[in-house]
């Protein structure tokens, strides 16, 4: 038997204790031994309920329970979890964990303790929810060197775009709809401005190029600029538009965005509609493959964390190789990235302002003008960023313009 | 540094030798130490290619040599196959396998010699070539009961099928293309008719009930009476046709089954086209979760199994858990399993037949005809396989029908 304490008794931890007792005998069985929930740790009590008899206020007691081996830590956000973790290794205990903030800012350092106390840091949870990605990287993707990660990582913004998409309804509109559903939070910020897909692609990263991928210096841009109109116009082009997280390899270079992206309907992840994620890698020999599942939720999610305690128990003091050098990458100025870009511009002159889209960007690709007789619509060629950000300056300030309404990067 | 010798030089053994090649240093680091290629087995000498040295006509040699401790089987069939890779297990050599229709047949015996022996039996790239299925499947799913996996596991069919749907063309001119491009083999019948398909699932389904399902027992239904119009009734009815693998649990029991069926392009498979094969499970705790990619071909496959391989080096004399009991699952008879059946007919009274398909079937879909007036079409609710065959007898013994020309399965 091996005791096991969770901290954090809300949406993922409550998930936890279901799962553990859904399923005890099946994962018993695969983890070889039962699993024993000992602590559960959280401000509140919860008379009345499962949980009732288990429940402590005090770290320290699960800390100096040397009977304790594996804590799940599901409390998110930076601290206490960041000293509660480390504190948690440094006394030879595993550590499973759904924070992704806390995996993104201190991975290294917490996984360089588990490898010296022979213990695990395992973070399967903090990344597309119950889709296995940490672990398949980790010990299934280990004959190849891969040079690209895109995944739509975030189940809110997907939602609300797919919803934009298929009922040609307005951002505000979708999102009000979406809080009042609960697939929203109340402040959604870190969601619709892309905050909590850059966390999670600065991990995917930092595995797969084995160097310390900062957060902060992936560019992020949100999708509260996407409107029905540029939705239309997608569909009239054949492409979607997806919140995607993308790293890649350019030579030696790497890069890292998290931005709206028109995509073409032949490419997989267009297809992946409403709550779920996805996570699409391209490695030199294995070719594409994609990764398809529910991105978040009470239950998908505890499925990651129980999965990856069953791993811990399986492994209890044999530190499970993860590659996450604590060297920083020097990722690629945006500005040197190469993009295309759909534009689209009020004008009283439809031939002029085609005129002068091809002055400047050299080859383009109309897009047909849907309703309005008052647009012109156009994808460039491949540019860098910095290019693409001149040229829109100039045509913007062409005579046969009104004015730019959107542009939004366009991937095949 | 590690030996390793690789039993067949054709497709996959030579990808094998490509892929250590390509990535050796990635690989190696991975491992945690250097992979060498001791030796290469095969009837045939390679004069003048790097591995010219290492080749040897004498398995003997190979399992004779202590300093080996990794047998990669890429030569496909039963025998000899099968002896060579119980005499390297009981040597105490892991071996790591592409061989499908040895696994499906042999699985749970080697999988039972490897575990008495500390050594392991991998065999990733036997299913979906490079996707990562099997491991996620033992140790990434380990929270779940699974209940459902369907999968598109033949690349053969699949392009088939999507160049039939896309270009509006038959069965035999599609498979002609296709054997002149490489994609089907001269003698496509293993691929055609399912049955490369039904070996793949049935070692999935092993995995996830932990009880052997054997090949043989899966009703397994191929893809040569599939019609272009078919194709286009599906097309009409927002459906596409796949050649899907699966299993699926009802209560207590399993049924299993290849078959073409006709699946809503809602569906996260309806979209894998081409050579992509993909597996889409179900669990009772993680929702549904998909994985997509090559699932055949050289570098893909090779790269499963060098990963297997560098599983097997860091796991050298610990046997990695595998759950596929030697107990014979009892599938559940075909006749009892539930389908709902898209019925196609000739009919010079297009109301009489509709009438006619009511008064048998009860509730049905009616399907718009396409072409055609001397038809009629529609899908029937969900009954089971036996009532539908009898219904379908007596439906074309009607006098209003000249003759029922296709009946397909529906999914949702």
């Amino acid at each position: 038997m091996i005791n096991i304490a969770i901290l954090g008794y809300g949406t993922v931890g409550s998930g936890v204790v279901e799962v553990l007792s859904t399923n005890k005998d099946s994962i018993n069985k695969k983890a070889g031994q039962e699993i024993n929930l000992k602590y559960v740790l959280d401000l509140r009590d919860f008379p009345g309920t499962p949980i009732e008899d288990i429940i402590t206020h005090d770290y320290n007691e699960i800390l100096n329970d040397e009977s304790v081996h594996i804590v799940a830590e599901v409390m998110g956000g930076i601290e206490p979890a960041y000293s509660f973790t480390k504190a948690a290794l440094l006394k030879g205990k595993s550590v499973v964990t759904s924070n992704k903030e806390l995996v993104a800012k201190y991975g290294p350092e917490l996984l360089a303790i588990a490898k010296e106390k022979s213990v695990n840091y395992l973070f399967e949870a903090s990344v597309g929810g119950g889709i296995p990605i940490i672990r398949p990287l980790n010990q299934s993707l280990t004959a190849d060197e891969i040079y690209e990660i895109t995944g739509i990582l975030n189940g809110t913004t997907n939602f609300v775009l797919t919803k934009m998409d298929k009922e040609g309804r307005d951002f505000d509109e979708v999102l009000k709809e979406a809080q009042a559903l609960g697939y929203a939070e109340k402040n959604p910020e870190a969601d619709i401005e892309g905050r909590d897909a850059c966390r999670k692609i600065a991990i995917l990263s930092s595995l797969a190029f084995d160097m310390h991928v900062d957060f902060e210096d992936i560019y992020t841009e949100g999708i509260t600029k996407i409107t029905k109109k540029d939705m239309a116009y997608a569909k009239a082009a054949n492409k979607d538009i997806k919140l995607l997280a993308t790293s890649k390899k350019i030579g030696n270079k790497v890069y890292a965005r998290v931005a709206p992206v028109m995509l073409d309907d032949e490419h997989p992840l267009s297809h992946v509609n409403g709550v779920f994620n996805a996570i699409f890698v391209k490695g030199n020999v294995i070719g594409e493959i994609m990764f398809y599942g529910h991105g978040a939720g009470k239950l998908p999610t505890a499925s990651a964390i129980v999965a990856d305690v069953v791993d811990a128990v399986k492994h209890l003091s044999k530190n499970l190789m993860t590659f996450w050098s604590t060297k920083k990458m020097e990722l690629m100025s945006i500005d040197d990235v190469p993009v295309s870009m759909f534009i689209l511009a009020k004008t009283d002159f439809y031939s002029a302002a085609k005129d002068s889209a091809k002055k400047l960007f050299g080859p383009i690709k109309v897009v047909e003008v849907i309703e309005s007789e008052e647009e012109f619509a156009f994808i460039t060629d491949v540019k860098t960023e910095k290019e693409i950000a001149n040229l829109i300056k100039l045509y913007n300030a062409e005579p046969s313009i009104r004015k730019i309404i959107s542009s939004i990067r366009v991937e095949a």
